[in-house]
């Protein structure tokens, strides 16, 4: 039996709720060498009192020396394990504008290209034409291709020259290679199925950039599409059906509601800002519904990308100031605090640091003044894989039954 | 996919140097209970100050509880799991006095034994023959017994009975049962071929016994062989091939030069005598030639082995002294300093200890007020297997790209 196996085979109820809050991109590294981090910086009295009483960890997303995407890193959070369960560009894109997507899709990021009169690429961006001429391209498109044979056809604008497009029907299948040649010059590839079970996504494909082209026809600059990362959508296991939980999530970023509804998770719906007395009021009204609750905040990771040091404090202080008296107040039975990787301002990105992790629940051992990175390399939990964090999760509210007799 | 396989996938180019220092042997144990090892008694003023911007961590060479010989403990810092890449003792022994090993060789371990009149074995060690004897006998074998077939054959001393056996040539195959039947008393076994292949190899191991006994016939007392730990030179993939990385070896051991040769590091020119002046002029010049730099200490382990402490010590502080700030005026991006295995001087051997890692780039958590196995065990990186060191080094040296989008 594999470990996943083993845990779902002992799972069990219990009344008792998790909270898993995760801060996108909360591990950091000091501005100077041997300094604080961002999170050890923050004034985060809320926190530090958890952690007196919390076991603390250092988490690793995918792997020693690995950066995570958001994708892995989360899986990881919920418990998948991120190299077994690897999301294409075309998905993670669809869910990260929002698209709804679902078991008959097929999902492609395209580009917006510029064809020359002999048919080979000028541009294969375009001149990087703005968001909102995408925008009515894409309406363009949508308009004059609503389907392909029996596949709905959705094009929704991403950022700049880029959209995804949806097919959506039956016998669809997204092991198909980019037409992109990668080089001006050349002319758009066929799609190309790379086994016989995806020759139908090949042949819509073919057939969607013919009608965009005629679509797009003596327009400039965009006048030609480039298909690239087709991809299905994911078959996974439910954290129902593993485990039985009831899950649901609070957040703002569509990227990340998409990932929880990946693995059936109930998306709640909160505001189009990040706002945590919004987070905190979703969640109190949710709370008799549910038994598993992940908590998103993204702008520790966006600071964290911009460099901003200050501003990435700042958020994991009104973090710790709105967001987790709220959680505490409704008396979890157990709560972890976490990221989903590291975006250190000093890195401008994610990087390969392994992740802060506080668990609180009754049955803890351990114990930290404060709650940041050294502190966890010094915790009672060591330092583990991620997806092992649904199993501290699962036992840590009773839901584990005893191994062996 | 397997994690060096996403290692290989992720790898790309940085022009960030790598420096790993290997004392060997270099992890060790208190003297009396509750006390300071060999490196946390050094002196050792510049290793403690790279350890406070630094990252420490306990790695483990093979396992828990396992001790590692020299050779697994080295592939593991290389990044090679020691439990897949087994190397054979005929090979281990081979590069452990400097003779040159090619993908084309069988080397075997061979002892001069005494025979009886009747063939049987009357002494497996020919009363322990000294070193020399043993060099004069080695040369009468190899002048009667130039070649095998259209095999050459080599035969070259190691240490007082023992000798290594190399034959070079077409067609050969390790895999043949060691024809030293571990009793006096019995004769000599045939060598069996283990599988098809080896059949060749077999038949000239016999007729190389038969030739050796005609060549040392009526000598006292050594008067024939035994071979046994058959071993063609292991196929592992290259730094290059899966790292792209440009590697160099500095040290003056043949044993860890072979090993470096292994997994193509280049191995440069040094003295006779380990000298830490002439280590650090090696470096210099080499510095602009290479990527990845592995410099060996080896007396470290050699006093360790001796079991004297005080001898050990004294090493570390000349490695502070004399080779740390030699390495740090380059200018490495990313400075490991770790042992291949744990030798304390009171176990007069390797142990199973894990040993002590400081990691010190611009990219690091942590801080330390020294380098020492209490330090470590404390450390921002936790205790992790050392083949997984080689991620960080290429994490820390911006040569992985980012798992997922």
């Amino acid at each position: 039996m594999r470990p996943r196996e083993i845990l779902q085979s002992l799972s069990q109820p219990s009344p008792s709720k998790i909270v898993l809050l995760v801060m996108d991109g909360l591990g950091g590294l000091p501005r100077e060498p041997g300094g604080r981090t961002e999170l050890e910086t923050a004034r985060r009295p809320n926190m530090n009192a958890l952690a007196r009483t919390a076991s603390l960890g250092l988490i690793d997303m995918v792997g020693s020396g690995i950066t995570p995407g958001s994708g892995a890193g989360h899986l990881a959070l919920f418990g998948y394990d991120p190299i077994e369960h690897q999301i294409g560009r075309g998905v993670l894109s669809a869910l990260g504008i929002g698209m709804d997507v679902s078991a008959q899709d097929v999902c492609i990021r395209g580009n917006f290209c510029t064809l020359a009169e002999d048919g080979t690429i000028a541009d294969r961006r375009a001149g990087r034409i703005p968001t909102a001429e995408a925008a009515r391209l894409c309406e363009i498109l949508g308009s004059a291709i609503p389907h392909i044979e029996d596949a709905q056809v959705a094009v929704v604008p991403e950022k700049e020259y880029r959209f995804v497009l949806r097919f959506r029907g039956p016998g669809l299948d997204g092991r198909v290679a980019d037409t992109d040649p990668q080089k001006e010059g050349r002319r758009p590839l066929k799609a190309a199925a790379e086994v016989p079970e995806a020759k139908k996504t090949a042949r819509l494909a073919d057939i969607f950039a013919a009608l965009a082209g005629q679509a797009l026809k003596g327009r400039k600059p965009a006048n030609g599409v480039l298909l690239r990362g087709f991809d299905t959508y994911p078959k996974i296991a439910t954290l129902r059906e593993l485990y039985g939980l009831n899950a649901a999530c609070v957040g703002t970023y569509p990227m990340y509601r998409g990932l929880a509804k990946l693995v059936g998770m109930e998306v709640l719906t909160t505001s189009e800002e990040e706002d945590f007395a919004t987070l905190a009021r979703v969640l109190r009204e949710a709370w008799p519904t549910f038994d598993y609750f992940f908590i998103h905040v993204k702008k520790t990771d966006s600071y964290g990308e911009d460099g901003n040091f200050e501003k990435k404090v700042e958020v994991i202080e009104r973090v710790d100031a709105a967001l987790v008296p709220a959680i505490v107040e409704l008396g979890p039975g157990v709560l972890a605090i976490a990221g989903d990787h590291s975006t250190p301002a000093v890195v401008k990105g994610h990087s390969w640091h392994p992740v802060p992790l506080l668990l609180s629940s009754p049955f803890c051992r351990g114990g930290e003044s404060e709650y940041g990175e050294t502190a966890c390399a010094r915790g009672a939990l060591g330092r583990f894989p991620a997806v092992e964090l649904m199993s501290h999760l699962l036992a840590h509210s009773g839901r584990l039954a005893k191994f062996g007799a």
